[in-house]
């Protein structure tokens, strides 16, 4: 009989409930025990429920799963959740509520004031934020997020600068990819040969959270970064891996090696703590004058390492580079699996 | 008899050439009587050395036109050069030197002291510096040059604010098409699916060409733009049309609403002198959400409206918005058509 | 006051509906009066309930109209309904019974056997077939079909073959566009570097509408063509424009020229009538070597003309070639349109 | 030191040179120990030479061996041959001639009359050819090839059927990646949105070595399959695996269900000998409607699985249905290394 902990997911049959399964499917801590999605998908076989997109094939074990009803009761105490942010500002507290552990990639408690945004090789600390949830005072639930899919490779590359050089001014242009809009989400008839120059409600997602990332822990909440942040979001017709020019202006100069060797020496504790799923490298800096690019970068690290590239002087700010980051794996599935071992590793899923 | 001036096509069978070949055949002023390209198609018809890349029909007649030597002898006094920036830096002097007038899309002079670098809305009064040219004043010849296709659409959208608020900072980053790069140009195997972060040279000549753009005539010389200018260029899966995301500051603090009117009531020589091939609105902004898009914008006014959009406010300079451009007719072809347009409301084309 | 016969549009929002919208702006005859969509569409002005999909512009007068009910009450006698099969079914008969003349694109009913299916080029004289509609007797209404977007490209350029050939065998594999499926139609998830072999009812469809397009009238009902037909349909990612391998056994055993010469001098009544929306001609060979494509040839003729090119041996059947129809405009909307000049030409529109 | 075979790489600076070195950098018997390409390559790192367009990471290994000139002179004893036809139609017999076993991918010999045409899995016993071969019986060397990646997918599918049912007619119509025709190979302003129905002797190539692969040895050649056969192919905007839509007849009447048994049934002496390369199952019927699809099922295992879906009747021939099949690994580098695993476990390689 196995010796894994139990884990539910809610949203299961969406792309980023997907990866939750492949991701899973031999995760040395985890097993997948109970999956939930709408009403539609209720007392279906998850494979049929599921319009599975993924390259790898579906775990049979799991494809034979009936998809309960996404209620607490019966669900296990270990929760990935993957839900739209209008359900899941309902839902996972309700299983928070019920003592389930919620890891969610949702937008919807993000920014609250008790709920630890958090990427574990940048601010693993802000976990401790759980102890004033009062959810957790209640029944021993919680909830911990992780950022959207453009925020969380931009902070893995700023985090080694601001560390290092300390971060007065970030500018950000992403070019994303159409899994992050989830299933069916775009259309094609939207996006072949085309850009989109809008995402509803990501340059706001990428700006908060992007300082409550890099902020300070402070008593019963965070301080947020206190430099100047903007960003532009753009959606173009790549499979999967977000793009991202960005510029930067630090407090202290710095030498384009040092910010490199910055970027190639940075670990944390995922690395120290060996985490199943914490790529070796968080980040590493292609040499290559036409690096990163999506096709060929975003499933480094098995898609958990962050990519830049084209360091170069900006005449406006400082710095300018290239960021590339998985958008469904270390953007969405991946980071939050990374935090459940991260919470694994510190304790806090019995 | 035709009473239309006769042009020569430097360049002829590229995508430029060929776009030459597509504005000039119903031009009301000007006639393709002769053709150039490289060795290899010299000699042949036009019909089978080019490769007919557009969507309309290549036209007839000058498809059964020979292909020329790409020498002075025997070539029309009015010349548009579709040449590489290698071929055009020695092409291009013989030919004024022989006393044609260039009138160039190549980057090889576009920075030359006497050189005009000319887009009609915005600096038509740079056209003057022709006079200082050592071409001119021996055989009557001269060069004008175009900007670069991604510095095009941002100098139209920015002159107007240029001019009503004073520009302090621009930060662009660009979404390419892939026409930019000429054919055969990208390979499928490099971009399907993916983002080049890479344009070689590409920054450098929109940062520098865009503070000529909007520079002063100062005697014999241009004194650029004073403010701080940065671009990132991308290249991505799309056929037609530059998008960019671009922030700005400016000197005197601008409404949303002022800085909109600017755009949509810009006009200038073009429009008054009712120039064949000038749109009726130069800049248009577009109040939807998510546009421009180069699917559905890029065509605006037959490829010669720069559109705008999505104006907010940045968090780091002053305000936030998205250009879109036609890379190979405002960017490339007709930018030049409309410089010889200018150049013959001038006079200076005999 | 304007003489044109005011008509309507059920499902105008969708892709169809705004390509009637877009070929009736300046149509000689006929002007959009009424619009009706769905009922979240209801009530609203055009230009926001439809999410335009199209390069040109939305006319502005049609824009400001308000969305009507679907409902014969209040509609003009005159309607082209671009309906999903299951409402159409519903819908077009309550229209026909209030005496519209219901100009379908719809599959719903095809293939009744009082329901002329028709290609003005092919068989117009099989409109007829409105005298044996129960409608038409009891309120002068009727309807009038053509065929899906697949196989009407194949059916123009098999029609000239047969006429002079005699089909006996036909297999055609499409690659389709993803307009064909309509807004928001395919997912860019399932269709970015991809092909899927599989398009539900299509096959069908373009069996038996082949065979009916291509039989003879014979009293109150069509014998359909006697010849075999195998389709196998798959979407690609293109935007506009279906392409197909065809190949072809014939009674008469023909040389390739004189099968080119059956496409290039192919006219019938249309062109005869000089119907508005006729292209000048229906079919065109393409000599090149690598056509008809998509991306270049699908507008010809204003959408309307089909290419063909490739004719070569088939080791099979006796010859194989590619044909190439613009899915949204012959192969829809622009099919309906000319079949309304038709009936107006015929009289059928009072 | 290593005990494996040391092999070399004609063309190994292309995408299938780079397949093979992706290949063979783990693989048990072979080693890559000399490289050799273009002379512009020649004397360079191969990590510098070559540009890699694969998504794994090049062997640091191999990156860093210097590429050998195009000679049998220091070449080891086996070679992969990655060339294009005109260069291998001399090359490879100078390797041959030399005493090399020379694993083509080429076209060149492919039809020659004593030159083994293998797929290991269809017909392994046509390497006794190689007996015949001039080359052979002077030095040694002889020369084995592997068909075109449109062919190879195709007689996969082809062979259960042929071999349980007797082939009597072929039709097939392909859907290409653009993969297949090298790097640069097809531009980007050819294939985005678009459907190219040429690729130059495609068709031939399919449908002479498909009648090669299903014959017969006899004597000193092979006996061609006697069934008629016939190939339209396309080009599609995909990066890897080649769709075919197919129509067979058969002597033998078989029911779906026997036709999906025999695929899924189907092993060989790949399979027998477990040749390291060799997929466990070489071909998997897919049972959902819309499968097989290049983005989720060319990789299948490990790209040398073809996959069929879509088993209906057809009106004209008995059966049709869909093959999928990764082009540059069972298609190219894959078949290749196949065959020369036979070769090695046959006695062929010393």
């Amino acid at each position: 009989m196995s010796q894994k902990i139990p884990v539910g997911i809610l949203g299961a049959t969406g792309i980023v409930g997907q990866r939750f399964v492949q991701m899973l499917e031999h995760h040395p801590w985890f097993e997948v025990a109970w999956l939930a999605a709408s009403d539609r998908s209720e007392g279906r076989a998850y494979g049929e429920a599921a319009r599975w997109r993924l390259k790898t094939a579906i775990p049979e074990r799991v494809a034979k799963m009936v998809v309960s009803p996404a209620k607490p009761e019966g669900a296990p105490k270990v929760i990935f959740a993957a839900l739209d942010a209008s359900i899941a500002a309902e839902m996972e507290p309700a299983f928070a509520q019920a003592g389930c552990a919620v890891v969610s990639n949702s937008s919807a408690l993000r920014m609250a004031k008790d709920v630890p945004l958090v990427i574990p090789e940048v601010n693993a600390g802000h976990v401790k934020l759980i102890e004033t949830q009062a959810w957790r005072k209640k029944s021993g639930g919680f909830v911990v997020t992780n950022p959207n899919c453009s925020a969380i490779g931009l902070v893995l590359a700023l985090a080694p600068l601001d560390k290092q050089f300390g971060l007065e001014t970030v500018m950000a242009v992403t070019m994303q990819a159409v899994s992050g809009a989830g299933y069916p989400g775009v259309a094609s008839l939207d996006i072949l040969g085309n850009v989109i120059p809008y995402i509803a409600k990501e340059e706001e997602k990428m700006e908060e959270e992007t300082l409550k990332l890099l902020g300070k822990l402070n008593g019963a909440g965070i301080v947020p970064g206190s430099f100047a942040m903007s960003a532009q979001c753009n959606r173009v017709a790549v499979e999967d891996g977000h793009t991202e020019s960005v510029s930067v202006r630090m407090k202290k100069k710095a030498k384009a090696e040092e910010i490199i060797s910055a970027w190639n020496a940075y670990t944390a504790e995922p690395q120290k703590m060996r985490l199943p799923s914490a790529p070796a490298q968080p980040v590493v800096y292609l040499e290559a004058d036409d690096r990163p690019q999506p096709r060929f970068d975003a499933d480094r690290g098995a898609g958990m390492t962050t990519t830049v590239g084209r360091l170069r002087p900006c005449k406006v700010l400082d710095w300018k580079f290239t960021v590339l980051s998985h958008n469904t794996i270390r953007g969405a599935a991946g980071a939050a699996l990374l935090n459940a071992e991260l919470l694994k590793a510190q304790g806090y899923l019995g």
